[in-house]
């Protein structure tokens, strides 16, 4: 679901060549080269940046703060990203990742065969900060859609792919219910989904700032899905 | 309806005595003393610091910053707001009350006499960001949440009677609309409150996010109210 906003960042890794500052000083093994030690250090500098969104906002993740947070040199960081905004975009993948592959979970441990209820509430609930996972991923989102907000350049480049893949995952599934004879009467399948999206993202955000707890978001979520499906 | 924000926030500004820096050095008007003086010196600093929420986020928004900003001395910002903490909150007061006088326009301008369904939607509406003052509004409320979001002790202190304050008055609403048979079968008036809310939050962070425009966002919401409501 999150392959939009992956491939959007992921690109910034090609073509990196030259010669590697091998001077991590932190938990990275030394030795040189391979595709696979390249891609464990990419990881370990996108999971530091990760870390500093989700405790202290992305204003905070200069590349040198991000060096600290990874244990490696500042050279080692330019390395593998030339740019800020390349490591951004390519941490951002991997956060889309990370909710992809909860979502897979989820997915999977719901009922089967699969219905569109039973996939759309999985899709959503793992979506709402209910446990240390989603907290993270929810937090660290905010901290993107903050830098957005505050650098509308990046949003340009950045692109919505994300969330109109997600509409568009809900809206094939709430057609599909309606399809069935088990969506709501007088529902419109694009407007619950456009709905569902926001108001999920809504609720995450109402929990983050303490006005409900996951469960209670969830109970709404819940409650709102059995309005819309029919039994 | 953001009174209970209004309450918290305007408490910081009792108990201002001794001697004010009367050294302005921007568009305020000289001249000591007055208790007109006085809130008008305390207005201009907040609405400076909300301009920095809007534009630039709250991260960057020192007492220093601040005084730069409304063209006055940083001893003045002090004598007026004793803490960051307090003049934030003074803000933020301010900035509810920014919102609530833009609810009442727009409850003004609906239907007369107003019926539950044209009070829910007054409201909705004029949340989402759709114009210049509530893209400036919202934005400046997200600048609020991504400090929350940092400062999990600013939140204990915050609060969350705004957020509340609007859901109960949506839920009110929606009791009305049911017990007047205005209201689409099978919808629990409570749930449909928390729903609505966290909808048309999520809805203008998709608009600032760039993922739809707010004439789009409108539409969204007001094809959910069409399906809330019965004729």
């Amino acid at each position: 679901m999150n392959s939009g906003a992956g491939g959007s960042g992921s690109g910034s890794g090609s073509g990196s060549s030259g010669s590697a500052d091998g001077g991590g000083s932190g938990s990275s093994s030394g030795g040189a080269g391979g595709k696979v030690e390249h891609e464990e250090r990419r990881r370990q500098i996108a999971e530091a940046l990760l870390r500093i969104a989700d405790t202290q906002g992305l204003q905070s993740a200069s590349m040198r703060a991000v060096a600290a947070e990874a244990g490696v040199s500042l050279r080692l960081v330019q390395y593998y990203f030339q740019s800020k905004e390349g490591l951004l975009l390519d941490a951002l993948a991997r956060l889309g990742a990370q909710l992809q592959d909860r979502m897979a979970r989820w997915i999977a441990a719901a009922d089967s065969p699969p219905t569109p209820r039973s996939l759309v509430t999985a899709v959503l609930s793992c979506i709402l900060p209910t446990d240390a996972e989603s907290r993270r991923i929810t937090r660290t989102y905010a901290a993107y859609y903050t830098l957005v907000l505050n650098d509308p350049e990046l949003l340009a480049r950045h692109g919505t792919g994300q969330a109109d893949l997600l509409e568009g995952f809900l809206a094939k599934q709430l057609h599909a219910a309606r399809d069935a004879g088990r969506l709501a009467p007088g529902r419109d399948p694009a407007i619950a989904a456009a709905g569902l999206a926001a108001m999920v993202n809504g609720l995450g955000q109402s929990v983050l700032g303490g006005q409900r707890t996951g469960e209670q978001a969830l109970a709404v979520l819940t409650r709102h899905l059995d309005e819309l499906f029919t039994p």
